[in-house]
């Protein structure tokens, strides 16, 4: 094929569109229960549901090398995988791990990088049963994880006017640490360690999962608004969001609230949570393992994505998260 | 972590020893029936048993992208996985995807891999359920294949001396392929066929397993001395190939049996029948979709790998085929 063709790039038509492309020509079968689009897909596997899904940490796009060792490396590529199944509701059990690597790879840093992988996965009892390595310019860390589905997973369709937005944690430490790593690779700290070390949300996403609490969730990889009008898009319904409600650290207040709105790799959880089930939620906060925080609320689809400021003025949101093709936000390619 | 430490790189140990360092690590669980170290790993899902394999395509690595168009590209890397599966003998059933692609990509050539990847999973039955696209630097497709399992899969483990050496097919011809389409990228023929598009060997893994007929299968993707090596290690025994029995083209044996003996990516089965299941081999050769050829014999370990000329005469085998580190067989980096 060749390098450039007439026709669109990837950089000129973005993730979003590119993904929609592909997901529309995907035929289905009755064993799956949930097809692309999704943070997994599920499939009926000899009378059960399970939760599939795969993710890769790339080289010059998901890290440089100088932020994190191997160790951390590959508990991360394990992590963004867990957080796709925690926002299904679904529990980690197997994994397989693709590595691609360049030859002058040291051998201990492979070694060190499937350590951190199968440490990680054994805190949430899931073990590596298999993989492949291969040779590679760059290096890469792709993970496919298979998970054991709730009863109902947690989709993004499910949101309707008048929802609450809650999300769990707090949004931006990432960015932040990311932002921090750039200007010196030897920063520490909270948001450094948020960065290298996302924490999925598989309590809570099982709690909402089993209690039925939430009508629609999805992790947040992109950035709030990003993810968020990903989720408006799957249910058809606009959003409301109140800046003085996000949770943040003082840090990321400090530096600015579009690390709230538009940093990635947050990787917490973005509800739909109905007026009815709010009060639930509340009683149950103690058992989800995180905080969760009500952010604004769903609208009808015609309102859009919409800021609410301290003052009560309100601003047209622009997504403006990381997307794989045509991003501002990840800028090491 | 460094580009590169004190201790051994990749390229100076090897993909074999590197590999067998990072299975020694893994745990296991009463739910893996075929851990590591096998073409796929075989799980118990909701009581029935399931193969899993993931395999990757890089650019540089793999394939140039003069070399195949993109939907010949997205194709080959469903078929290598679907090789895996057909080496212990299971069915393909569903499809995970990663993409990273450079922004520079068109996105007709992503949509046109996805097709290819589509229709021939279709052709086995088979279904992409979702995937994952990322920026990056090379062009790379990592496909993750869940398959029904058989009764009894077919591992490496079960050659013994006495035992014969069988291979599918022919072999030498995807080596030809490339080695022609590296002086001519506008090569055509069957060698070039055969390197850009491989024949998964389903039905007659199918059937080695079901007839329990063979008692170690694999599938040759790095050549036969080193596959072979891999199976003579992993049963414990020796071989002896008798070089005048290779099924190889004329244009094959015209360039020489080195493509045969180490030239990569045949995916065709190499397998260990007992010399009593040798007559149900051949009675059911019109059933398995393609030819069996009796090549050599397993011996005692201490044998190690053996070559017999035509003239009776024998040498030591050195496995020289393809090893993602510290090869040079596959040129491109």
């Amino acid at each position: 094929m060749a390098r450039r063709r007439r026709g669109n790039t990837l950089a000129e038509i973005g993730e979003d569109r590119l993904l929609a492309g592909l997901m529309s020509e995907l035929s289905s079968s009755p064993e799956v229960q949930v097809g692309p689009g999704d943070d997994c897909a599920a499939i009926r596997l000899g009378g059960r549901d399970w939760l599939w899904t795969c993710d890769a940490q790339i080289e010059g796009t998901h890290f440089d090398r100088s932020w994190m060792s191997a160790r951390q490396l590959g508990r991360k590529a394990y992590l963004v995988n867990a957080s796709d199944v925690a926002a299904m509701g679904g529990a980690p059990r197997f994994c397989l791990v693709c590595i691609t690597a360049p030859s002058s790879m040291a051998r201990r840093d492979v070694l060190a990088m499937q350590r951190g992988m199968a440490a990680a996965a054994a805190a949430d009892a899931a073990i590596i049963v298999g993989g492949n390595i291969a040779r590679a310019g760059e290096l890469g860390v792709t993970v496919s994880l298979l998970a054991e589905a709730p009863r109902s997973p947690l989709l993004r369709s499910g949101a309707e006017p008048g929802h609450a937005i809650y999300v769990s944690g707090r949004l931006g430490d990432a960015a932040l640490g990311l932002a921090s790593l750039r200007r010196d690779r030897a920063a520490k700290g909270l948001a450094v360690r948020k960065f290298r070390e996302p924490t999925p949300r598989l309590i809570a996403g099982r709690v909402l999962a089993d209690e039925r609490l939430a009508s629609a969730v999805m992790d947040l990889s992109d950035g709030l608004l990003t993810d968020l009008k990903r989720l408006c898009d799957a249910s058809g319904v606009g959003a409301r969001v109140e800046i003085p409600r996000l949770p943040m650290s003082r840090a990321v207040r400090a530096a600015g609230v579009a690390l709230a709105l538009s940093g990635g790799e947050d990787y917490e959880l973005l509800c739909a949570v109905p007026a009815q089930r709010e009060d639930a939620l509340m009683s149950l906060r103690d058992d989800l393992g995180c905080s969760m925080t009500r952010v604004g609320v769903f609208t009808r689809a015609n309102e859009g994505l919409v800021l609410v400021e301290a003052d009560g003025s309100t601003r047209a949101a622009r997504a403006a998260g990381f997307s794989h093709f045509g991003s501002v936000q990840r800028p090491t390619r």
